[in-house]
């Protein structure tokens, strides 16, 4: 830790500095070379070209990698752009993943493949670069697509995206669906019928696309409860194929319930600008854990302040850390390091106006950061 | 108030520590003794078990309690909850109630009596046990079961409900509804005729169960505002039976325009998390104020954040103090402390920032934790 | 800068005291001496008398002017409300505008003239009274309903508009909306069709009244579009003729995507309390950009917190200055140095945490202030 962090006890620190994070949901770091549009494209969450009148590295998250990627390739914090992308490039993609996701810290990662995989290392690619275990969270929009790409009939579908499921999810630990992108949440939360998924079916293969039918989506959710894995669930931020007002955790408020006798855990991620709605559902429902990632990356400086508003209303028992890092390994690094710095600043201050022990901070950190996914996820360790 | 909050001016600090609140909305502190598994089950707004995989005391309300209240019961700040709850159940409700309420320092209560009273001190126990005068408010809904419950024909239900509420708010300082609970604020605000109420009682007569139909429900609140005494309303954070985002105040725009006329008080209770929402309508309409009660207790040392929130656009005669403790007299103590802790920080660092003078600091503590309470429901003092 | 704001860094602290801002957003300043009454009921967006238990200088804004405006008057800072109206008073309207738009430090006004604007300086009184330039922005609205008022046939509505429209704004610098207002934002964002807008306008021009079909907004908006000026929306906060729940700037979704091949920026103006969200819009969508004006006034010590709610996930580039300023100087001047205020104790924390720069921070603190909007509307300088 930092000079301006000695304000937060030593001991606190140091357990956050070395803590072996689970990182719950996260992608693959990008196998190849990144040029500098590539790169400043993947700085935000936006599909747009970014304009010629500005640059992604104003930012909060370009700041972020200037100020603490920088210093893991062997620069000065706060470095030009220019002069870290050069640096970047010199060493390559082999090399700065395995300096950024060694930097990291993270002692277990939860691989989710579902999103142009192929641009970037698997579960295995990414234990091998980071040294750290990794295992597969299964996108179910993905095995759906893949079933339809290989082919499909309608009156088939419903029993045969099981089978796909059990198949493609025998060593995963999780699944994820991202239903806030193809429906929004807002989708009657009740299983659907055969015969309704049935019909749906005909209409998408027929279509093609994105799955994107609502039935079919339901359908989804409701195999991958049977499934019987910890479910997650993209919320709120993420690129502007989201209707972010549709993606607001509380319409996810009926199907908490219907869902409830299964006893699967239901994941809510990011919940940028929602926390404290996410919150309010992780306090009311023992199925429902949140966390706060993706978003934490991208609002760089001001993360300890959206991490104090994840500490409010919810046990502690049902928060966890992710990054959602995608690509550069930069996003998986910051993740887990603005974290640290923005646990460190939150858990501290609460110690320091004697609101809290130390112990009682270091025992939420060890909570948040590591062992509520262990026991969700059934890590071991 | 100990020595983090040396920052204070001192007459800032003196005052808040010493100021009878008026605690505008409260229920009455449990007259029995708990177990741990219902004195846990309390420490949060879910009705679900507790998993055995986690304890509410691993939370900011179950923090508050280890650190503010051992020390009221003669035990360290931070001791295990078994050595709590063993403190507890050796000196017994009783003495706990009187230690947990006198450490409050609250100079009135105001009870709402409509929630399973019969487990609860009521106004006169309240009194006695805090050595504060108390007042009763009154459930419309509880009003309205309680004149099923007796017996009464569709067609008469109207006619006796106002008389029923007449009857039983003859000492009565306000009244209360749960309409977010029982329909969600969406309702159509206008009242509704005598033929829609006794076509509407006469299903909800018929059925049996909780009052929930929307049309009733706007009667009782219609009838309310003829009985013309403040009218507090449940916003926000509550138990599962809600759906929160049916709950965000500024769904009651057109009820609060329409009763306007009546010129009766509205009063918004907890709010969380749309306090920035009753903050706006109390800044708009003169006939609103809300509170940040329950929220406050719940999320800790987070207390000041929320706070803070609060004191955004709404004019400072416009916002009270509440606890909405209901069961453990912990969350009577904790309503009042966090909210005097909390108030010392934030008003604090406007004045350490000079941004606002000591004098306006210690007025607005004054104001919001007693006097805009004593002006609304004339309580005199 | 004052004391208490010595943590920032110097190099900082100037260049935030010095910075010509460009106000993007602004009303002129009352050209007439105010009574209490007058003055009072414009410290605060409502519309209602202000209640004789109340006054609205016990609010963060009261406590602001009295704080920050008094000194430039000549007084003592916290001084008593009838003291400082009473300076006031005796140097008049046209001394009190000279000083407190002197004072302001803004370099740049775009001065929207579409309310009230007969009881303002316009954009050359404004420019007279501080010493700085002042442009137009056009209210498409008022636009439209003076042409009604000069008389118009309801076939030729849509023509006429678009002529009066171009004929207005040849020297102006934008367009403004007040669509949240009038039928809120959740109205279907696609141009209707030439025999739709005849349809509402023979409805509109034979029952009068302000223009709030949304089939006219919408064709005033997409009008606007064709104009090619940047166009700015109000957005959230304002008085109670706003429905708050449908100014959330998350409606405008359909309407910014539709809107994007035409390449004029969209300005979400004011956005409190969902400056969250229009930070996500700005990340999102390259036309997009916002400012947290009139509330950053109204919230007074609570400025800090604002803008830093602001600089979470939108790119640098896309964050705008602006007062909202109407009525009395107080209001330009307050707008300004809150803002400054506010941003040093930010961006200060930034570098004190040594997540930001200084370099960085002073280059923030431009962007936004200054730069970003004479590049948005070709201020040059």
């Amino acid at each position: 830790m930092s000079m301006e962090l000695e304000v937060v006890p030593a001991g606190l620190a140091r357990v956050l500095e070395e803590l072996p994070l689970v990182d719950h949901h996260v992608h693959g770091a990008t196998s190849h070379d990144l040029s500098r549009t590539a790169f400043e494209e993947l700085l935000g969450e936006s599909d747009r070209p970014v304009p010629d009148w500005m640059t992604r590295f104003d930012s909060q998250l370009g700041f972020a990698v200037l100020r603490h990627c920088a210093p893991v390739l062997g620069l000065e914090p706060f470095c030009p752009p220019e002069e870290y992308l050069a640096r970047r490039a010199r060493i390559g993609a082999h090399e700065a993943n395995r300096l950024l996701l060694g930097a990291s810290g993270v002692g277990h990662f939860l691989v989710e493949t579902g999103y142009r995989a192929e641009e970037l290392l698997g579960p295995s690619g990414m234990a091998e670069a980071s040294g750290a275990p990794a295992d597969e969270v299964v996108r179910l929009e993905s095995v759906a697509e893949q079933l339809a790409a290989a082919g499909c009939g309608a009156g088939e579908f419903g029993r045969r995206f099981a089978e796909a499921l059990w198949e493609r999810t025998g060593d995963a630990r999780g699944l994820k669906t991202v239903a806030a992108y193809r429906c929004g949440l807002d989708f009657d939360p009740a299983p659907p019928s055969a015969d309704e998924v049935a019909a749906a079916a005909g209409r998408w293969l027929e279509e093609g696309g994105r799955l994107r039918d609502p039935v079919l989506v339901r359908h989804l959710i409701w195999t991958g409860l049977e499934r019987g894995l910890p479910l997650q669930f993209h919320i709120g931020y993420g690129d502007p194929d989201i209707d972010l007002k549709r993606s607001d955790p509380l319409l996810l408020r009926g199907l908490i319930e219907l869902a409830e006798p299964t006893g699967v855990p239901l994941l809510l991620l990011h919940c940028y600008p929602f926390q404290r709605h996410a919150g309010y559902l992780a306090q009311a429902y023992p199925a429902v854990f949140f966390d706060v990632g993706l978003a934490l990356t991208h609002v760089g400086a001001r993360g300890s302040a959206l991490l104090a508003e994840s500490l409010e209303v919810a046990p502690f028992a049902k928060i966890l850390y992710s990054s959602d890092a995608w690509g550069p390994a930069e996003l998986h690094h910051l993740g887990a390091l603005l974290w640290r710095r923005g646990m460190a600043r939150v858990l501290g201050e609460f110690v320091l106006e004697e609101e809290w022990s130390v112990a009682q901070a270091v025992r939420v950190a060890t909570m948040i950061g590591a062992e509520n996914a262990r026991r969700v996820y059934g890590l071991g360790g």
